[in-house]
């Protein structure tokens, strides 16, 4: 069995949880390697303490969840079928009663929550996520390659965009240039909606990119991460345009030395709550910390924001794997907007930061 | 009180529901004219019989659905507050107990529906989602005014993608071209992943954008929309490179005969299933009923899907104001794949078509 259902099954076998059935297309993907939005219809892998897992999806998906590399039992059925008695099914044959059972109760919604416990009405149900969540935390390497590789599309993407500033362009417009470059490269899918924001805009932690232009004077902030085989990336960029006033600048300098600084902090057996606060001592220290109204970072893979989660009072004490961004920001309204963030993966000793582009102060001309 | 609350306030009044408590962001959005996509927070709608309903939202948000004209109580909370409690006591605030409750079952998820169950421990739970995809059927003036807004655009859009087909250009690079330039004229959003597919790949249900290249004789294929204040808009057009052949010809004006044919029949008093079936006839008997295989239609409005399904079996009735798409296709894998799609509201006594970019067939030189 592949070894991430084999992790679930113990998990199971140590809960006495008969079956676990999981949902969200993230979990299926990550449990499955089948990437796939099935939008309302039903899509999701059941798992067992020792009988055989099986995967449902909608029939025309079939051919692709098997490609993808599951090898066990696909269940298809189509728009007129009802695919809850096929999975009522698939679980009768495999387990004689569910006592017990995992789901994902963050992604499931009510209505399905009410088919199921109909049909295994003496059932209890409990979640999944909490394990899924540990499970997904440590990146092997070939999800690493992926990552790499994402992030290596959000460094060029940057690239892109600060070649774009111009004066008077709006953000929209560079927005544009940017995901124009790269679908040219083939890339699909953003990992949120792109940000670039400038001037006040880029001052407030709500700004959203539209027709504001670049400015003499401006300070250009670039959000924005690349979907590649299903794994996200996310870089942040703030650059200045033309010019940069004094108190630009200390902002700037801060963010960077606050970011560097939660950096070299970073190794396994540190708490994620010690990683947040190198930075976030930093920034207090230089006045500024009424204006950083953010954890420092997020882990990152399948999903955008996933664990660990880095905050000042998480004690998660960190491991190899473990992969996540660190992104100190400060933002003044009508003064500045600054955050610098990065991707990284906990080695054996440090870290290796998987996005490259430069953070130095970069004023354009 | 807001005419669309007033008229889930009657319908509890009906039902005998003291609250109903919304939590899509599209329901939210149609309720209380607030956009907004707080992700894994708190957003919320309660409305009562007779009581003030209130909106609940995250603190830095507050302004935001003030300015969207929310007249009412407005509950903001920090990540470090119980959002529920605050909840739990407006609602208690305002009637004196809860014996039903009217929620989002398709929207709600698990753990925030044992949240309320134990928060109203002898309450029982109906699903509000009926009567708020009925409201949502008839649009009014303010609402067509952002759909035809959407559907210029889309418009304009296939006109882009339509200029940029040539030679040896990738599906990925026309597909970059619309977006740059919806982006540029200030579009934030699209209705869903933007569509360009070219020869086998159209001719494919499951065809996804990619490297494949335009070369003589393909049809190529558009599906996309345009979000505008909240309203989405979805077209599909299909023009042949530089030839066509006599298969590939009949499958076109078939298609488009159907589509025009269920126009025709669209008015006030019609059932969905007579439209769908004006469609579907005429392929059946062109012999290509095989290769039809989805429904001829479907709603849109603040979602891309809504009411109504236009199928061969649905029986509701037509009545004005009803914003919907009429889109046939013929995919034959290895031949062809037309589709084409228009937008339409119902008047008075007929449609007017709302995506108007030309339907005869077009050979791209």
């Amino acid at each position: 069995m592949l070894e991430r259902l084999k992790k679930v099954s113990s998990w199971l076998a140590d809960k006495e949880v008969e079956v676990a059935f999981l949902t969200s297309p993230d979990n299926v993907f990550y449990l499955s390697g089948f990437l796939s939005d099935p939008h309302e219809r039903l899509l999701g892998v059941a798992i067992f303490q020792d009988s055989e897992p099986f995967l449902i999806c909608p029939s025309m998906e079939k051919d692709s969840a098997k490609s993808a590399g599951w090898p066990y039992e696909i269940i298809g059925y189509s728009d007129t079928d009802n695919p809850w008695a096929f999975v009522q099914d698939a679980i009768s044959a495999r387990v004689a009663s569910v006592h017990t059972a995992a789901i994902e109760k963050e992604h499931m919604n009510v209505e399905r929550f009410e088919k199921l416990m109909k049909m295994f009405d003496r059932a209890q149900f409990i979640s999944v996520e909490e394990k899924l969540r540990q499970l997904r935390l440590k990146k092997d390497e070939s999800e690493l390659v992926k990552l790499r590789e994402a992030c290596a599309l959000a460094d060029y993407a940057i690239e892109v965009g600060v070649a774009e500033i111009a004066e008077g362009k709006t953000e929209m417009e560079v927005l544009a240039a940017i995901e124009f470059a790269l679908k040219k490269k083939g890339v699909l899918e953003m990992s949120f909606s792109t940000m670039v924001l400038t001037g006040k805009n880029a001052a407030s932690p709500h700004g959203t990119p539209g027709e504001t232009k670049i400015q003499k004077g401006d300070l250009v902030l670039f959000d924005l991460g690349v979907v590649v085989d299903g794994y996200c990336s996310d870089i942040t960029r703030t650059v200045a345009y033309q010019d940069i006033n004094t108190e630009q600048e200390k902002i700037y300098q801060t963010v960077l030395k606050a970011q560097l600084e939660a950096l070299k902090t970073i190794r396994p057996g540190v708490a994620c709550s010690e990683v947040d606060l190198a930075a976030r001592n930093l920034i207090n220290s230089a006045g500024y910390g009424d204006y950083f109204p953010h954890r420092l970072g997020h882990g990152l893979g399948v999903s955008v924001h996933e664990y660990p989660s880095i905050t000042e009072t998480n004690p998660l004490i960190l491991e190899e794997g473990a992969v996540f961004t660190v992104e100190p920001g400060i933002y003044i309204p009508e003064i500045a907007g600054v955050r610098i963030e990065d991707d990284l993966v906990v080695t054996n000793s440090g870290i290796e930061v998987l996005t490259k582009y430069p953070k130095e102060l970069q004023i354009i001309r």
